[in-house]
This record gives C-alpha cells, structure tokens and sequence, in this order.
C-alpha cells in the first residue's frame, strides 16, 4: 500500500448522518486532532447506495469521498457485501441463509447470506463493479475492503447441490468416499454421490469425516465467493490491493486457505481487558496477532479494535487508563502497519450504539477516550518509519484448524473439554516469555527453517507431515509434540499400529493407552533426579495423560500417581542432527516454561534479551539493516529492563518501564 | 361493586364434579364454614358450556349459580376465553397462535389464542353475550372476571398486517419510520410498511425500536381484543363493573394501557414464601401490591392466592403456620377489598391437582390449612370497615414497563444483568422502612403532587418527562436518579449532547463514561467527611459505575477504588424550590435506606410511624376521615412497635407484635 | 441355549475389514488367546447385506461364519433392523421418524425408524427371513439378537392413527377416555379419538394421563413391531431362542412387557466407573443386573459391556487394573450366564472408533486391556459350572416403571428433583449390605411369597395393588413404604379420602401435607428414646418430608426441626400376621440401613454371610443343590471376611480379599 504512514482511524458511518450535514464537519475537524489519517467507508452501505434494485445513489458518497480526500485523508473502501437491502430479501429469497436444520432465515442480522446463491453472486458483482470503476482509482483511495468478517455457512439445496459436485471433484466415485468416510459403520454406505447431505442435528452428525469434508467445503465455497468479489473490483478497472478483516481465533473458516486470495491481511481484535490478568489478555492476543502475521509472513493491518468498551461483551468494561495506548502498540510490535478503530462515531440507534467510538453521543473533544486517541495518534507518528517493517522468528507453534475440527469433533477421551487451544498456547507462551519472536502457523505451512517446532496435541497428521518432521530433524531441527498426537488421517481414521504415526522412532516411544480426568482430578508430572529441565519437585497435570511404552528415549518425568505413577510422562532423545521431544499429559505452564528455556538455552535460537521480567512483551522487528525492539509493560507494577543500546523511539530509557508502557529502541542489525 | 363485605373466597370448578353430586353440597358447608363469601365461576369452562359448535348447555351452571346465590354467596363470573375447546382448533386453527418462529402450535395448554383471529372473536362474543344475557343482571353476581391472566403474543399472518397497520397509523410514512428506528444501520431501510415483520430470532432481534413497537403492538391488540371481550358483555346487557387479573411482575403486557378499560383492577399473587427471608418477600410482594393500587389509584382485588403450597414452582413448601393469614392481611393493607384463593377445590386430574386448595383430595375439615383459612374468615368479617377506604402516598417511585423493555433489550454495559426491577425495588424499599406509603407509578403517570419522586435507571426519557421533572422540581419537589438515566428517547435512540437529557442543569453534572463490573468485582461509595448523609465509612457498589463531569452539584460521596478512585458518585443541589439528587452506582441497600431516611427528614413528608421495627411493615388507609393503621411482622422474633392511641380492630393492643402479626388501629385522621 | 459354557466374547464388525483379509484371521488368533468362545455378528450390517433393494449379499457373512464354526466358536446373530441402508430412507421417508415437534429426521444415526412403518416393517421382515433361513440352524449359531438397543418413539401421523386405534381399544367411548383423563380441566374435552394428538411441546405436555397414555403405547407398539421381527425369524424356519439387548435404567419403555417376548434376557452394562467411589458404582449396576435377572426370575446374558474406556462418557476414564474382572464377575454374581463386549476390535473410522475393545487400533496382544481380557477368559473357565445355576431371594423392592412416568412428570411438591431412583436405591442397598439377594420388581409381578417387601415412593397405586399388599401383610409379609405413596390411580387421578389409598389400616395413620424442601435446605428424623431401630441420635433428611397423622401405628422417629418439629416422621404397626412400616422423609442411606438390619433380624429371612464388611458384596447362586457363595471387594483396601466352609472355585481362602477381587465358593445347600 502506499502513504508512508502508520494507517490510523477506522470504521466510519456517515451515510447514517445524512440528514444532519453539520456533523460530516465536525467529525473531520475532530479526526484531524485526533491525527487520524485513515478512515473505512461503505462497510454495511447497500442500502443507500442502491436504495430500490438496480437504481444507484452514489452522489452522497461523492461527496464523503472528495470532502476526505481534500483534507488529506486516506480511505479504505468496503465492498456491502456484509448485509443486504431488504427488497433483495423480499424478492429473492435465496440470497438468505438456511441453517443445519433446513430452515430458511428470514431477513435480518447481517453476515448471512448464501455464499452459493448465483443471484446473490450477481448482485454483488454488480455493485462492486460500479463502486470500482467510480471510486476504484481514485488518489487517497488505498485498500479494497471486501465484505465483512465473513463467516458462517449455508445448508440451503444450492449449497447441497455444490457439496456434493465439491466431493464428487474430491473422490472421484463414491467408493472411495465411503472408504475414506468409514460409512460401513452404522450402516450408512452411500450408493451414490446424490445421496449425501450436510451434516444436520436432524441427520447425522457423528460421521465425523463427513463433518469435516463440509467445514473443507464451506471454506472453498467462501473462498470461490471471496474470489469472485475481487474479480467484480478488477473488471470494474481498479487495481488498488484487497483484504478480508478476518476474527479472532475464528474456527468457522481455514484461514490459511484464504489468505492467498488477498494482498493484505487484516484483523478485528476486541480482548476483553480487564477481565483476565492483563498479562494473560496480551499473551492471547498477541499469540492472534502472531497468527495472522504468519499467515502471509509479512506486515498486515489491525482493521477494528475498540476505543473504549465494546457493547456485545458480557460486561462492557471501560478501559483503564493507558490500556489502549498499550493495546495499540502491541499491534505494532506484533506486525501491524495500521492501529484503526470500530468506530469514529457511535451510531445513534440500534444493536451497535453503545460499541466504544472515538467520538460518542456527547460529541465533544473532552472526553477521556478522546484524549487518549490523540496521544495515540501522535505517538504513531513519532514511529512511523516502523511502518513495513518485517517480523523474523525462529521458532514456531503449529496451531491447525484441521486438527483443531477433528479434536473437537472426535468423540474420544474427553468430551467435556480437550483444551487445544491452550495446549498451543501454553508453548506459544513458553517461548514468548523469553522474548522470542514466534511464529503461529498451520501443518501445511513450511518449517524447515525454524531451529524448533512445536506441534502440540497434533491429532490429526496429515499425508506427509510425519515425513516432514522427520527429515527437520533429521537435518538438526528440534521438534516438541505431546499426547494425542499422530492418532487419525486427514479423513480422522485412525492409523494402525503403533502411534503418534510415523514418528516412533524420531521420538523413541509409542503411545498406548490415554486417560480422561475429572475437571477435579489432577496427577503430577515429577522430574528424574537431578534433571536440568526442571525448577520444581513436581508439576501439576490435568484433563489427559498419556500413557506411553518407551523404546529408545530419555525419561525426563513421570506420573506422581494412579496406577501409572512412576511410569514415564515426558521424554527426548537425539535424532539424526535433532531432538525429538515428548510431554505426555496437560501439564501446568510453569512445566513448559522450565522444559523450553532450557531446550531454547540448548540450541541456536537467538534471544534478543537476556533477562525479561515476567509480564513483559518484549518483540522485534527488522527494517533496512535496523531491528526495532519493542518492549510492553502489562503489568500493574513497575519494572525494569535492560534493553541495551540503541536510539530510543518512544517511551524512556532509564530502564524502567511503567504499567501499560510501551518503550521503542532501534540498534543497527548485527 | 355492591356488597359491603371484604370479598373471601376464590375460583371454584364445579364442572370438574358434575359427575359427583354430593360434592357440591359438601362444599358449599365447607365454604360456610371457613366464612367464605365469595366465589369465582367459569374459568375455563368453555369445553362444558359448548360442547359443540353452537351448542350451549348452561343447566349445569343455572343449578350452581342458583344454589350458590340462595347461600348467600357472591358471584365472580368469567368469560372462558383464557381456554378454548377443541373442536374449535380442529375447525379453526387461525385462533392457535403462531410464535416467534412462525411456528403455529398445536392444540393444548390455555392463554394462547390468536388475539386478533376474526374467528377467535366471534366466537368469544357470542359465549360472552350469552352468559351476560343469562347471568349478568343476578342479584348476587357481582363482578365479571374477562378471560384469564392475559398475556404472550402471536406472530400470525393476521398479526403481521395488523402490526403493520398500526405502524402506519404511527409513523405514516416510512421515512419517519426509517429514522425512528435507526434502519441505515447494517442496511436494514425499509421500503414500505409491506416489508415489516415482527422480531424473530429466525430473522431480527437487534433492531431495538422494531422490539419495542412490537411490544407496544402487543399490548394494544391485546387491549383491543378485552375492549371486543367487553362489549359483547354489555351488549348482552350486563352493566356490573368488569376486571382482568393481572400477574406479578409481567413483562409481556403494558398494564398501564389496559388498566382504563376494566372498572376494578385485580391481580394473582403467588409469592414463594421461606426461600428469601419472609421480610424481603413481604417487601417484594408488597411492591406489586402498591403497583396495582397505583394504576387506578383505588382500592383493587387480589384475585388469586395460595392457601398451601403451589405446584409449578421449583419446589412446593409449605406455609409455615401463621404465614397464610399475614399474606392475606398484607392485601388488605395495601389497598385490597378481597382475599381471594385459587382455588377452592382441588381437582382430581391434570396438571394443577397438586395446587394448594381450601378444599384437597382428603376432602375433611380437620386439615391445618382449613383452620386456618376458616380463622382468616372470621378475622376479615372484624375489619370489614376497611372496604372502600383509600391510600394516600407522598412518595412515589417510577417503574416503567417501557423503559425495562428498552434496558433489558439494548445490547449495553451488562449484558449478564442490568438489575432494573432491583434498583427500583431499593429506591422502594428505603421509603418503606419508614413507614411511608408508596405510589410505584409509570414514567407518564401524574407526579406533580408529590413530595419525593424518585426515578432509579431511566434510561428512556420519553418526550416531555424532563420538561415535566423540571417543573416538579422547580416548584418543591425532590427528584432522585441515578446512573444510566435519560439515555435515550422513546426509540431507544441516544440522545446526542449532554445527559441526562435536558436534566443537566437540575441535577448540576453531566454523566460520562459508564463501567460494568464483573460479577465477582465490586467498588464502594464512600461518603464526605462529616455528611449527614451516611452512617458507615464505605458502601459498596457493583455492577454499574457512572462517571460524572459534575459542573454545580454538591458532592455527597465519591468512588473507593479503581481509576475512577474519589471521582463523584452521589451528588445533590437545589434547583428552583426544590432538589435534585443522583446516585452514580448500583449501590447496596443501605446506601440507599441512609440516604432516603435524611431525604425525607429533610421534607415536608409525613411519617405515620416514628420507629419502625426492621422487618415490620407500617400502611395505612383512610376512609371517611379515619386512618387505618396496619403493622405486620414478617420476622421471626417478636418485636415492639408503638402505634399510638386509637380503636384496635384486630391483634393485640400490648406493643408486642409476634411473628406474622397483623395489629390494625382506627384512628380519626388529624 | 446349548453350548455348556459360559459365553465370553462380544460384538465383532468383520464387515468393516471386508478390503482387509488378514485382519479377520489375526482376530481369530488373538480371540482363541484370549479364550473367547463366542462372538455376536451383524449388529447394523444391513447396508452390506443388502446394498440395494431386494439385492442381497450374503457372501462374505457366509465365509465369516464358516470360518468362526469351524474354529469353534458360538455364534449370536443379530436383525440389523437398529440402522437402515441410506436407499431405504430416500425411497421410503416413512422409515424416518418424526419427533414430538412433528418434524420428521433427515437420514442419519441409529435406532431411529418408524416402528409403525408398514415399509419398514416388511423390508424388516424380509432381511429377518433370510437370514432365519441361511443361518438360523446352523451349528454353533445359538441365539437370535433381535435389532439392537431398542428405544425412542415416533410421532408420524402412521404413529398417531395407531396411537388413536390403541386408545379406543382401551377405552371404548370418548368419554371413558375423558373421564380417566380429567380433560374438563382447561377445557380440554374431546369429542371423539380422531381428535386426540401425541404429546408435544407444540401442543399439549400437562396432561398427565395423556402422558402415560402414551408411553404405554409406545411400549406396547415396540412390542408389537419385535412381535413381528421375531416370527420373521420364526417364519425363515429357525427355532433358536432370542433376546433383545436391554439398556441401563433405560425409562423409554416398560421392559416388563417385552420380557415375554424374548427367550432370554440381556442388557448392555456402561457403569461409570472411577467417577464415584467404586463401592456406589457396583451396587448401583448391581440393582440394574437384579432388575433384569428379576424380569424373568431366571439367568440372564450380560451382552455388552466395555473392557476399556467408552468414548461417550463426558470423561473417559480407564479402568485401574483389575478393575474389568471385578465388573465380568459381578455379571456373574447376579445371575448372568455371560461376560460380553462391546467390542472385540476397534472400529478405524466415525463415532465409536475411541469405544474401547478386546483389539484396539494398534493391533498387538501386548497391551494391558488384552492381557486382562485372557485372564478373565481363563478364569471363566474354571467357574463354568455356575452356567445355569439361580437365584433365590427372599426380599423385594419395588422399581416401577408407570410410578416413576407419572412421579417425574406430575407437577407436584419438587419439580427439580423428586428422586424416585434414589428412593429405591436406599431400600435395594439396605437390603445388599446385608448380602442379601434381592429381586427388583415391578408393581404388578407377583409379590407373595418374599418375606420382606419394600415399595418406596409408591406414587400410583395401579387397580389392586393396595389389596394385594393387604392380603400379603396378613399373611406374614413385612411390608415398607414411604412418603408419597399411594395418591393416584393408574391414570394419575388423585385418590380422594385418605392415603396412603386403601393402606391407611395396614399403616396405622394416614398422610396429610407434604413440604417441599430446597437442595440447600435439611430436617432430620430424631429416634425415640431406647429405640433398637436407630444407632445415631438423628438422621438428616432432605427434599421432601411427608407430615402424618397416626391412628394406630407406633412412632419410631420425628421430625428435628421445622413447624413439623416432633411431629411422626417413621412408624410400624403389625396387621394381621405382618407388619407395615413407614418412612416418611427422604432421609439419609444411613437410617435406611439402621432400619433394614433390625427389620431383617426381627424377620425369618435368611443370611447368608454373617458379618459382610462395608463395600463387599456377597451373592448366592444355586443349582443341582449346590450353592454357590460369590464375594467381592469394591473398596480400595483389603478386608477380611468369613465364608464358611466349601469348596474354593476362584479367588483364595485365606479370608483376606483385596481390591477388585472376587471369591467364589461351593457349598451344599442346607
């Protein structure tokens, strides 16, 4: 993208001020002290721009358009894909959603629309091509923002009709699917690809390969529609580059398949603050914002983020005091070129109303939030030259979507809860703790590079993965997994013999039996004598232990209790030039954290500081021979930490960092 | 209505014993026995009034009526609209309802009809004119009881248009419509009226003002259809006085808006007695007692009550001894002309045959409840000069059926828990404690003769309410609010500016930011030094914090903890000849007991009672320049309680007051 | 059935390896290891064994079969009428069932046809006929599985018109029906059968006779379409014997009526072990296992039950070691002739394949579960004299299956949780302390000749049942009951006059109020002075406490607190040459045992081991005059216990026995 501006601003509305001109003008002049530079038009616009079908009102936005244009502001221009106008529901009622139960939605909401319907297709075509071709050149205009956090699916009969042509592309003929499938279970072998439906809570849904070949479809399906809303901008002659502002830790869509349809990738992030210890919250988030970053491995967009309290929470808590100043720059220090908000102005009526904005009902300058915005906005200037700059990590977490589906799908060990996600995110942490730089990324992405690889709770290994692994650490590379690992294919079939599939001689053990715990049960992981991996006499685990026959690996820990106490829970051994590494139950983060310091202590891996105070984010980013390493306080008290020399950018250089701190040092790339 | 007796007695099936002669007879000496005079016929009794289409068979009731009339009985005669036959679903299924879905139900339960089927009303009409015809001019038929327990809502085709209809004659254009409701948001306009459906969770839930115009709709057809109810009576030539029976605390219905249309309101009163202390369900209680009298400002009924235990809630205690006659005292306390018991009989079969009766399977008069039922009879013939006498409160609290509609619906600082109902019962409450008569009115009711209004959580200012509170202040009046008030119009559009709206000046501050609490956090209210308002170091807060810009308000306590720490909280200054107070959180009981007790010393308000026991409550009624003074203790200890010189009517004239007492005194008022 | 052993094996699904020859023949192998001797086949085959209509492949069963004869193993083979082809539902979609909301099932699941269907029932008839005619007098196949796990219910307009069909037979005229109903109630008379409709939340769920009405029916149409399933058996030629595999607890069907359908009775047995102390987990499956050995007072098939962890459990937990032996013979403790599981090999894919089994994915002999497979196979062996052998009890409880419809679905004195199961238990697990056998019985079998009978929480009172407890008690029975019992008729009428109905005599006093208490909420039953009955000065009792007037009985407890406080809360009387007891709150396990001990010493009942230490439980068998004494230890600790003299079958004789183990011993009867 062009300026050479960090992009701050976000959503605004004005086609809901229509009749209030003056507005328009106050909200420009308030922008500009703010040193807002960017702003979102036209995101849910549809029904004004095209108010009765095939009639188009562009006029009002003309004028929105050339007025922010001449004060220098850049737009972002949405496709209205996100929410249809009410006659097109009224006169075609295939543009609306039919949900697993088979039943049609009425009109209403937004987001959901069938992503399959031709007639829903066309109409979007339509105004995407005219809003290309009047505003798709224009200078200031930057990004094509497509739709809206697409998501959900559609089980209406043009969507079946493409469920089964995707399958039937996918398998060729139904033997096959029903091999793959395991159909021969319960008796429902298919004859033919016409017989098969969407997985329904009236049908079936416990052929969990069916389940999964649909959650496939709904991402190709979304995908195909995606692709068909930017062919609609190329042929209305514009040229500008696109993004789709994904969502938080979103299970509904792969992601990853997603990612190649778009320029840029951008993201909507609302962490609840405040309600976790914030230190928890900004390990989340961030761990998201390492996600996306990774999903094209360069700077992406942060697209909304919410200025005060959101209204859709349970509790909308306000912000305390230089919190979102900290959630700001941690965008940045994660990756981000751009800090935009949901929304410059709160809309007066309806669900939205009392979402968090830059300027509110009260609609004056002097409001905490706004004061706290116009700070940002300087402060963003004062970094600018951070704006393009890349992330480089060296090691990373595999966190997968596939798997993820299958993990939760299966009906296995656990039904109450398996915790993959916190099973990722407890390595992700481990090594974030220290410093490092980590990036987020799926099975099918590229490891090679990374001197460690984490693949947590990895159920589900793909053709080839195994075969991966193996030859990165065959070459030198350490690899960590755990517990319910190796254990199904693509299709969740399980592997016979002995598992995690492939790997038992990489990591020198095979898994056998696994035992579910009550939420109040707990066993102990208890390290050997004298091990170096271990700070503490034992390690609390829960929800899942893995009971595992070792071959030709080290014993690092065993159970504390049950009839398996004593019998081996975590293990490592070499292999070819690497390590293989396994943790067999869900044990306490303190556990990861002792185990990866010192496996990070034992290889190649750069820190880029030595001693990082607990609840610090310390990050880099890396810029024409320049690293920029950014620290983040968020804790509630002071600390200190040495970040060596280097040109201070923001925040203090006398060591100590306040609570919601952010400090910027650039040093020259050794 | 005629007899000068307090109305003792209740609903009573008959036609579920016309197969058992001699029960009738039985009960009749019972009912004699237990000093009861009054009985509830024909609830639910269309099935047996017309067996068939147009086939009537009143023989049956001619033989009860007269007999029971020849006993001396009053009569209380209901039309059977509240369950309809079967025949008619079968022949007619327009009268079923259709829900929220638009799914029509099948044929069961009662209190669900089509309020607006052609059909259904026709039919009623014509059962109705019939009994009036026959019944409605008896000596001893006194009252006729219209359908039952009124309320729920159908979503019919027939409903749509009539929505539709009444949008149009609202709004008149669809522009006007547009804007009310905010429709540019996520592209919802509508082109016509013709495009309106009512809110559905298959369709739309969010557009907050269709919600509330629904809810209106709703409330405006239902009264259509009693004003239907009622005509047919009179037109069957009846002219005896009407009633509905109202529920606890419904939130379906605006009571407000059909109170008009009956002669006498009457309510059902089922408290769960011993699962909150006996003294905060008394209050509770008591609180809708006082609603009820203050919709017409005239003594009521209460129409149904429990002599034992209920079968529908969770669990079915039971009365302890001595609790069923403080029950029915506290009626007469706060305004009632009855104590009325569903139900007289218990039925065999189906789902109430466990619901507390006079009468129960075993059928004896040995039974503990019959005692005591029988010992209230003659307790209420000893007070039976309170008939007629009036209340008269100079306090009053605003609860608003339109305002709870649009807090509970806006998606805002809690969705888990906005505590409306609790914030106006604390405001109550307080007044209580005193001994003070209460008026719990709606935000349109008239307020200007009274000495303390106060107005907890309006959050909708509906047009001209400031303007009015202004005028009540400047001439005397006392105004309470508090947080989260004069937020938004009727609309449940925000107000742009200042808030509470067009109140800044009167209270001397303007609201800020707004912060939810978790459940598990809290804040405390900390008093200035030396107020005069407070007797502890602290109260605590939770829920809901207003921040407050004050400009001219006094500051009477500020905040204890968090960012917001000795920012104001609770404020107060004189406007005009009178005070405007705002209290900024949800803050504990007695905060607001503290405070409401120096408010009213501070007055000109009149207290009956100079000490009032804890948990003892103190009304009074007046009649024919006499005050009635009524004290009942719902604790369990006895207490002393010193109600001056006067005529005892009932209790003891010791001081002492045991456990579920009722002392009533007559004394000339002064 | 013929073959002289104890039938040990399981379910076993070679049609899913059909492309995998080798892994039938390793099966056999690991199966002839473990000293499995039969396997049950066919279970949801019926997609293989006709994968399109009317074409039939019996060939690879043939092979299978051939080849499991031949190795000499048993044969159970099942109808595969528990899962239909997906043809037959797209041709067919009666087959399909329609829930209570009348929406009829897309394809999918299990145990969901129409059992109503005329189609279903002859695509039914004619796989049952040909499989009766190829296998059904093979050599070595010994018993017919009839579908599988039979349960749920239909509500298609083919299931309402049977549904009306049976309810004329029943009740001749409409206003028979209208009567015994109580349908006057909210005016829900009906006119003729035509009208009547199933239960649904659509429509009608309070009318309790209509209700149980219902599920009568539902059983009744179960039994009428496995009436049908079994001649196809019949009518293919084959005269084996057959079974239906019951299910745990399961309160969908009166099991009592299908027990004369079958030849042998068998269920299928998932206790949660580990979740609760082992000892409650054992006597609770202990009563189902008395349940189902008692509906036909004769040895009975454990047919399934899982020697690992099931994947369906919200937790699945392993079994600690040992643990699977103890649970195979307690089957055989109770009366089973067989330990069987679910399932010998794992399946690859879909929902079961983590159901644990003999052979799991790995595939290998040296795994924990296979080793303690072949050594219960080994010891079974040793104990298989006890094939065939009885048992005899002398005391009964009552669990009743019609009580407990109409208690769970009344609206009465709790309506969140009235524990009718739990009642039972308290009476069952009394009684087993003691190491008595007990049978568990319904209301309506035969009860004359026990010398103990306890009916806890006897609700209904079916036509009878109240003489025939009379005529027992004065003969010499000794009869318990409880609160709650004897208040309605079989159509959940309430009795008028005073209950217990037709027992007040027998008892000695009849029941008056019934509190409800909350789960927070206790009383406690206080002992009279000196009693022999009681060794604590009270027990807490909780959730409903019945108050009494006695006549004649003798009081042995009262209540502790509450208005209730002394009054008779536990009585006995003698009447005739017996004696009736009461018991009249749900007080804790403890009282019930104190009670039972002196009960039974006062009795002539037999027992069998004098002193059986707290979580052992001691069983008898009989056959050819030989008595087989069966201990086993639930607890985690070793305990002593003294069996007397006879002859060793399994365990040790020292007198010690440890966790999980099980003595068996043979001695002559006396």
């Amino acid at each position: 993208m062009k300026p050479e501006k960090i992009l701050y601003g976000g959503d605004y509305n004005p086609e809901q001020w229509l009749d209030e001109p003056d507005i328009l003008e106050q909200d420009i002049q308030m922008m500009k002290e703010a040193h807002i530079n960017t702003v979102t038009l036209g995101v849910f616009s549809w029904a004004v721009l095209e108010p009765e079908e095939g009639k188009y009102d562009f006029e009002w936005l003309d004028g929105i358009v050339d007025r922010l244009i001449k004060e220098g502001f850049s737009i972002i221009l949405a496709t209205p894909s996100g929410a249809r106008p009410k006659w097109m529901a009224d006169k075609y009622p295939e543009v609306l959603r039919v949900d697993a139960n088979r039943q049609r939605a009425l009109y209403g909401y937004r987001h959901n629309h069938c992503y399959t319907s031709p007639v829903y297709r066309q109409k979007v075509r339509e105004i995407n091509m005219r809003l290309a071709e009047r505003y798709g050149s224009r200078e200031g205009v930057i990004l094509w923002h497509i739709s809206n956090e697409y998501g959900g699916e559609c089980h209406c009969p043009l969507c079946q009709e493409a469920f089964r042509t995707w399958l039937k592309e996918k398998y060729q003929d139904i033997h096959t699917l029903n091999k793959a499938w395991s159909t021969t279970f319960w008796s429902h072998t298919y004859q033919s690809f016409d017989q098969i439906e969407s997985p329904s809570p009236r049908g079936e849904t416990f052929l969990h390969a069916l389940n999964l070949d649909w959650k496939r479809f709904v991402t190709d399906q979304t995908a195909d529609f995606i692709r068909e809303e930017i062919q609609a901008v190329r042929d209305g002659g514009s040229t500008l580059p696109t993004t789709i502002n994904m969502m938080y830790d979103y299970e509904g869509l792969d992601y990853h398949k997603l990612a190649d349809l778009v320029d840029v990738i951008s993201w909507d992030t609302y962490p609840a603050w405040h309600k976790e210890p914030e230190t928890e919250t900004a390990m989340d988030n961030g761990m998201q914002h390492d996600f996306m970053r990774s999903l094209k491995h360069q700077p992406y967009l942060m697209m909304e983020s919410c200025p005060s309290a959101t209204n859709w929470q349970s509790v909308s808590k306000l912000k305390k005091p230089g919190l979102l100043s900290a959630q700001s720059m941690q965008a940045i220090a994660h990756g981000s070129d751009s800090v935009l908000y949901f929304q410059i102005r709160q809309s007066r009526g309806a669900s939205e109303k009392f979402h968090g904005a830059v300027i509110d009902h009260y609609g004056g300058t002097d409001t905490r939030v706004f004061r706290e915005v116009s700070h940002i906005g300087v402060d963003l200037e004062k970094i600018c030259e951070l704006k393009g700059a890349v992330t480089n990590a060296e090691v990373a977490v595999i966190y997968d979507i596939e798997n993820r589906w299958a993990i939760e799908d299966a009906q296995g060990p656990r039904n109450k809860g398996m915790y993959y996600k916190q099973a990722v995110e407890k390595s992700y942490y481990a090594f974030r703790k220290l410093g490092l730089n980590v990036d987020v990324i799926s099975m099918d992405q590229e490891f090679g590079s990374y001197k460690i690889l984490a693949a947590p709770m990895a159920y589900m290994f793909r053709a080839g993965f195994a075969e991966r692994v193996r030859d990165f650490v065959a070459k030198g590379g350490i690899f960590i997994t755990t517990y319910w690992s190796g254990v199904v294919d693509e299709n969740d079939r399980c592997y016979l013999g002995a598992t995690p599939a492939g790997l038992t001689d990489v990591l020198g053990l095979r898994a056998t039996e696994i035992d579910g715990l009550y939420d109040h049960e707990t066993n102990q992981l208890v390290p050997e004598d004298r091990s170096i991996f271990a700070t503490k006499i034992s390690y609390e685990c829960r929800h899942l232990c893995q009971l595992i026959d070792v071959s030709t690996a080290r014993i690092l820990m065993t159970y504390g209790t049950d009839f398996y106490q004593s019998q081996p829970a975590v293990t490592f051994q070499p292999y070819g030039m690497g390590y293989g590494y396994y943790i067999g139950a869900d044990v306490e983060q303190s556990c990861y954290d002792d185990l990866y310091r010192r496996i990070v202590e034992l290889s190649r891996v750069h820190v880029p500081v030595e001693q990082v105070p607990e609840g610090v984010e310390v990050t880099t980013r890396e810029k024409d021979g320049d690293v920029y390493i950014i620290a983040q306080n968020f804790t509630p008290n002071d600390l200190f930490i040495d970040l060596g020399e280097g040109e201070l950018l923001l925040g203090n250089s006398s060591g100590k960092i306040s609570t919601y701190e952010t400090i910027i040092m650039r040093r020259r790339k050794q």
